[in-house]
């Protein structure tokens, strides 16, 4: 089914939904050791801004992870994220993500009456996608909103992306993710799979989301190329802040969308008060060289990560390693 | 006329011609004091790397500007391009600027047979275009190619850019420029003026030529959207080195073209032998928060330049300033 483009840059489209996953993908770069200054003004500065949601961490098992080596966001237990939130008497709904086979969700996840969350957010590889769909039905039962993100599909073959969506198209999830884990997708990529995902969603009435990556500088123009085609669910980060290349801005974001709910300066204050002391204190994230080659070599960033971190400047010897290892 | 994508992702267009204007447009950010060992680097850069066209930097009156505030590539003298290039017996063509009304072009440009340059980069206003026009020919005619920037277009209507965009295509300029003087153009915008200018080329047989800023991020996005309309010309700068934001990344940009000519590595070498360090030495540019708002306010970055250089970080107030003087 061809599709064409959605809406116009002056008006606004209802559908859209704003993620702010700076706790939760941001928490991949500094272990989740956010101090709670930072939590509470990023919850105020998210409901000022018009975030739809916003994402507070990983429900994580403690039987796999260690709580002793993580901040708590990992974990995302029901008091802590009250402690922030109270009972939520705002307009803005709370998520978690729950990765396969990381997660004790029939312990974890209580029923969405005794919880302040709203959306569960399942992330999957296209193999585990049954897995998922247990935790997404699970969740739904317990009264929940759900997405799920397929993870890594830029190495996923369309005959299997095209079951695997069929098999989401099936459940009761709400919103399917198209997740470009690497930064590999160019925007004539991501227009395409949106009108793939769009096309099994418009079948089985459920939204599209879209979580992008900046290792070539275009996660905010797959985002709002996703955007013009009709996927609604978008993610985005303050400053980027995600693992390596980090993610779509929320800053840009904000500025792009036309519906007068969304304020960009909002985000801008609690950059200036938090981002650059974040920075300073050893967070590293963002656009650099390493992670334009993983991406363009459609690879996991954790070279790139380990190849900054060691302070290494030999990218010619480093993409060399990567295609010994990746081609 | 419509149009529709040239060429795909796995395929290569002969007619693209990538235009490094590393000195020109980063001159503008340290005022051209590159170190003579920067230059001769970066050219042997840009000859491994393929890039096809080197600009050394401006063709700027001396009478206009004091030669003792700049460095010497504010005004390419034949004998200073020499210095680095000798004859310049390679495959990369030596460009320079001129703009409109700060060159003495009569005088400056010599004839092409006493000249190492190769191709005269007139730059103009919409209001300037049949100035432009003087010196487009007065080029052609000492043997020269030509290309023209129409700068701030998006301060342009339609109308007056029609009317520009038909004198230019009745002069004799071998290329157009679609130019986001201001960072404010999304990709939508850039692939519907990719294909106003395309109409026009292609009616008088030119190519046409894209130069972005990166205010959102966008640069490198839209110098892809551009090129996959058919735009041939593409200009990118070392690690994005320009004025305010900066412009499209040449690593991004040589990533993804397809034809075997264009070494990226060799950009990195350079990157990793330079770049940081004239970030070191005081360079400042690059995407940040101000650059964001002129951009999409559609405002000339100086204002975004002084709040940097006075580090301030009072977004909020920046912005309100901005929206009393644009809007």
């Amino acid at each position: 089914m061809g599709r064409s483009r959605q809406g116009s840059l002056v008006s606004f489209r209802p559908d859209i939904k704003v993620v702010d996953c700076t706790l939760r993908d941001g928490g991949l770069v500094n272990n989740f050791a956010f101090t709670d200054e930072f939590v509470k003004d990023l919850y105020l500065a998210n409901i000022k801004a018009g975030v739809d949601y916003m994402e507070f961490g990983y429900k994580a098992s403690a039987e796999i992870f260690n709580p002793a080596n993580f901040g708590k966001w990992k974990f995302c237990k029901e008091q802590d994220i009250r402690s922030v939130v109270g009972d939520n008497k705002t307009d803005m709904k709370i998520a978690v993500m729950a990765d396969v086979g990381r997660t004790d969700f029939k312990k974890d996840i209580l029923n969405k009456k005794d919880s302040v969350i709203d959306l569960i957010r399942v992330a999957t590889y296209i193999n585990t996608i049954p897995a998922a769909i247990e935790m997404l039905e699970d969740a739904k039962k317990k009264g929940y909103e759900t997405t799920v993100n397929i993870m890594a599909v830029s190495k996923v073959n369309d005959d299997d992306l095209d079951g695997g969506l069929e098999l989401l198209g099936q459940s009761s999830v709400d919103a399917i993710y198209l997740v470009d884990s690497f930064g590999a997708f160019y925007p004539e990529q991501v227009e395409r799979l949106s009108d793939k995902y769009l096309n099994v969603a418009a079948k089985y009435n459920k939204k599209v989301g879209i979580h992008a990556h900046n290792n070539q500088q275009l996660a905010f123009a797959n985002t709002i190329e996703a955007l013009t085609r009709g996927v609604s669910y978008l993610d985005a980060t303050v400053s980027g802040m995600g693992r390596g290349a980090g993610n779509c801005y929320m800053e840009l974001l904000l500025s792009f969308l036309r519906n007068p709910k969304y304020n960009k300066i909002a985000i801008m204050n609690f950059v200036e008060k938090h981002m650059q002391k974040l920075k300073d204190e050893g967070a590293v994230w963002g656009y650099d060289i390493p992670y334009l080659l993983t991406g363009t070599l459609n690879s996991h960033p954790s070279s790139a990560i380990q190849f900054i971190k060691e302070k290494r400047t030999d990218y010619a010897m480093f993409y060399q390693e990567l295609i010994d290892n990746v081609l």
